[in-house]
């Protein structure tokens, strides 16, 4: 990592996400043929937040990505995010640097819009790109009201379909509630029907258009360093862990959780004592 | 919190999981009036993943519950987890534990199964409790593999439908492929129909004799430390988080995070000298 650090920060991090059905995998399929119709690296991770047992991986959406499987200019790889904390933060960013030191001009990862996820997804995005579908249950109203303050772009996929024009109306009129302050960005609506390659130039260009923006308004600096930021600390919580796992031959952690469990003590006062313990 | 930890102890903590539909809300409001009739008194926390931004709350359950909404021996309480690091795990514990003292016998904590949540839910709780019906996609097919992990008692709910019994048989198939030790928990699988509170009184028979099981293999003590270690270990985590937030006026980690940003330092070192910073 320390080797790979001076190698990574030119790739730009586009988060896919949405509801299951939208046509995500369609979407990232299309548009890693439209960015390598511009000649771009392109590398791909399709996280999945929801098999925190198996370790498994995205079979259905590797498989569809089998277009660009023999292109040495782009990366796939499925990642099962695991653990109980939020599995994302630990080993993405890692991958996501990997990626970037290789040379990726852009990287996409892409995760179902399922629980946390998407705000984590988010968290790692240069961009974020919410994909949204005509004939999903209520439309917009379903779409959980999150995600209107995490896109930085919105794709109104199959858009062929009987609905798409009221997608886009609904989001737009329920974007512009907020009031958004002198010179920041407005979210594009984009129309695709990925299925067909068609509406993936626009989307490029508004991802292009980010970009830019993020540079001159310093707000690339700003994400980039939130992003270091979790993940220093999710690094150093982690070693701290694996610090209290053994001092002392058994663990001074495990006699205060016995402690806290017979009701001798309570949580705070033991948390108390452990961080006592290790600055000693 | 310190002068509550002597109080608790007493509450058999319930989870409950299940997909969207199988009837969670009913089920919980059947089983609160069973526990009603034998006398106990009763605390339920109704836990919602997926609303990470909003705080907002399951408006609809809270809807459903109202049929004990004035008995002075029951507590609601419907919460929304919050943050990125699986907000169950940092309010949800204070929450029980205060239901505890209170002297609640029983705590039902009742989540969406999306997620990880589920899994979050099997880590609190004494007891885990799955919920299934028939007629919900595939069947037990389409549940998560995970939920054959948690469940100390399977409920099929919905059982005057079709379909139900194929469920039950269907699930009992697929635990028993798994081996399990001499004197280890063997499941139950329980039929309701919790909107006709028919079933409840058998549930709560195999609620209890899984209290009594958990006490008698020593199971209980097992579980309860190992969620005080999660809970310490949060809390100090976040403790250290405040600490990190605020050291030598502008903070240490946003100096740590600018070089992690640049490419100057990577987030490896960057944690080491975080954490030699703090033990110094």
């Amino acid at each position: 990592m320390a080797a790979l650090a001076p190698h990574a920060g030119h790739a730009q991090i586009i988060g896919i996400t949405g509801s299951p059905g939208v046509g995500k995998s369609t979407s990232t399929n299309a548009l890693v043929a439209e960015l390598r119709k511009r000649d771009k690296r392109v590398g791909v991770l399709a996280v999945d937040p929801s098999s925190p047992f198996s370790g498994g991986a995205l079979l259905g959406d590797r498989v569809r990505m089998q277009d660009h499987a023999l292109d040495p200019e782009v990366y796939i790889r499925s990642m099962a995010s695991r653990g109980h904390l939020g599995g994302l933060s630990w080993t993405t960013p890692q991958a996501l640097r990997v990626l970037d030191a290789a040379g990726c001009d852009v990287i996409l990862i892409e995760t179902v819009g399922v629980g946390q996820s998407e705000v984590e997804i988010a968290g790692l995005a240069d961009t974020t790109m919410v994909l949204l579908a005509p004939g999903m249950g209520d439309g917009i109203q379903a779409a959980k009201a999150g995600i209107l303050e995490i896109g930085d772009l919105y794709v109104v996929n199959k858009a062929d379909r009987d609905g798409a024009d009221q997608v886009r109306r609904d989001l737009r009129s329920m974007l512009t509630l907020g009031e958004r302050p002198e010179g920041a960005w407005r979210p594009p609506i984009v129309k695709t029907v990925a299925s067909k390659a068609e509406g993936l130039d626009e989307v490029v260009e508004e991802i292009e258009k980010h970009r830019a923006w993020l540079e001159s308004s310093g707000q690339l600096a700003v994400r980039r360093t939130r992003r270091a930021r979790d993940e220093i600390e999710a690094i150093a919580v982690t070693a701290l862990r694996a610090r209290w796992g053994d001092v002392h031959g058994r663990s001074e952690l495990d006699d205060l959780a016995a402690a806290v469990a017979t009701g001798e003590s309570d949580p705070y006062r033991a948390a108390d004592k452990l961080l006592d313990s290790f600055t000693e």
